[in-house]
């Protein structure tokens, strides 16, 4: 079956981005590093993301994810299609248990937490791959669902880079 | 001068307890592996907590910290000793301060959120020894300040113990 896979950096406590989005706090593109990141989007062919998410990555181009198959989870455009993605009202849970019925490759769940948490709370997220960013941010976008339930996870590896970045791999509880 | 050691085990969505201070979730202690605890607890002859802290000590004998100076944040009880600890209405903060500035070993501040808050906030934890357990409670007591000034802490090592524990060490942003 696919793989969904949560590929994202957080701060120490727990802030995938600073207050208003902020991502000044994100350690620097190095050419010498990438985080693993081509092996990554190697096994990728599908990615996911919300609307704040997807106009924050145009806003950035160029487009990050070529090559992929996009849905973007939007209410407004949904049926709507631009040159990257597919727009859907689909929810995340309803649209990766179905695509997780058809044949392909990986499918990364981008961002940002209006479709990160619905998939955690439903345990479809199959591996995590977190980045974990030696600052205590304080406030901002927390990655974990607040009052969700209870999830356990089954622990994987552990990278450390040299800049000091941390990347914790986990499978999600159902797998 | 002393170092000052936050040495604590928190969940994945960082919480040092569940909700009414659940502990549950922690790993059980295991006879092949004290994560460390021995060679730390060599270079402690001091620790701090808060009162709630003492009291969920107090539950739970024998007494967690032979051998060492004990201090407790009280106003309640400032003035006071026990068998085992000192009371003070000293803030964690003036507290640490001083006992920095006399002779000694390492200072370990147990918890809770009361004490740990403001000596992150006054950057006067020296290491992290943080051992994150891989589950993800949801909601409960966080390790964190919020609303807190950002801090960024230089990375130390990271270790991944075989039950999925990982313990990740920092220096604090002072030294």
């Amino acid at each position: 079956m696919r793989t969904c896979i949560l590929y994202i950096a957080h701060s120490l406590d727990g802030f995938i981005a600073g207050p208003d989005g902020d991502l000044s706090w994100l350690p620097p593109p190095r050419k010498e590093e990438d985080y693993g990141y081509h092996e990554f989007i190697a096994e990728v062919d599908t990615v996911l993301m919300g609307r704040v998410t997807y106009d924050f990555v145009l806003q950035h181009p160029p487009y990050h994810y070529p090559g992929t198959t996009g849905f973007v989870w939007s209410r407004a455009r949904a049926g709507e299609r631009d040159d990257n993605v597919t727009f859907t009202a689909e929810n995340p849970v309803a649209l990766v248990s179905r695509l997780q019925t058809e044949p392909g490759r990986s499918i990364w769940v981008v961002g940002g937490t209006a479709v990160i948490h619905p998939l955690m709370q439903a345990d479809l997220i199959d591996e995590y791959w977190l980045f974990v960013v030696p600052v205590v941010l304080g406030h901002g976008v927390p990655l974990w669902p607040a009052r969700g339930r209870p999830l356990r996870l089954r622990p994987r590896d552990v990278l450390a880079y040299p800049d000091g970045l941390v990347r914790l791999r986990y499978f999600g509880g159902s797998r």
